[in-house]
């Protein structure tokens, strides 16, 4: 693990959270981007090395929909930066982790992920994410 | 808010985690610091420029009990550190954050903190830290 690439936090409407966030952090919003495939449009804050994501859900079967429905808003997952997703995933596999796809999928900020099991990790939602190069 | 400074993660025993997040994050924690007032024990592992910070509750009236009793295990806070404490719990009231604490209190790991009620911060329970000169 390198660093903390972002802390992803649901919220029910982006257009309410990102003027919060941009107070909270003394700055906008650096981009808005949507990920069809799981029903959420994100928005991303720069802090430091790390970023905040913004989750709000675009529609009901929306994992972040069903979040918020069960917990309400907040924290929702923290990722981490790795060099090299497939190792990542292979090495965490050993480790005991469970993961939650088999192969890394595209996520928002030009980055392949793969998200640990939960259950395995203390009950936190854990992202791997390589950088994908351009 | 210069950077992401820990992540508070609330678990019922650091004895049964502090193995698993090693794992997870390559590396064993550097420091265990009690804080009785907060009736918790903390841990801390390095990671990037942040830190995980897991919290274990030393007796039932602890936050972190109370908690994990409401919620389960999982993501307690973000701390982010500034340079001023004092400035910083000023700036976030004049914007229209909630307070936890009229004054600073000394925290884990050398800092001075202050808590943003989360009904102000979109659900997320957020902590200004600044570190203590020694």
């Amino acid at each position: 693990m390198i660093k903390i690439e972002h802390i992803g936090i649901a919220v029910k409407s982006l257009e309410k959270s990102n003027p919060l966030f941009a107070k909270l952090l003394g700055k906008a919003h650096y981009k808005i981007e949507g990920v069809e495939r799981e029903g959420v449009n994100t928005s991303f804050f720069e802090i430091g090395e790390s970023k905040i994501e913004l989750l709000e859900a675009t529609r009901q079967d929306s994992p972040i929909s069903k979040y918020i429905e069960k917990k309400g808003e907040g924290i929702h997952h923290i990722a981490f930066e790795v060099d090299d997703i497939h190792k990542a995933m292979a090495l965490a596999q050993t480790l005991g982790f469970k993961l939650l796809s088999e192969e890394p999928k595209p996520g928002a900020d030009n980055k392949l992920i793969c998200f640990l099991h939960p259950k395995t990790t203390n009950g936190v939602l854990i992202e791997l994410c390589q950088s994908i190069q351009q």
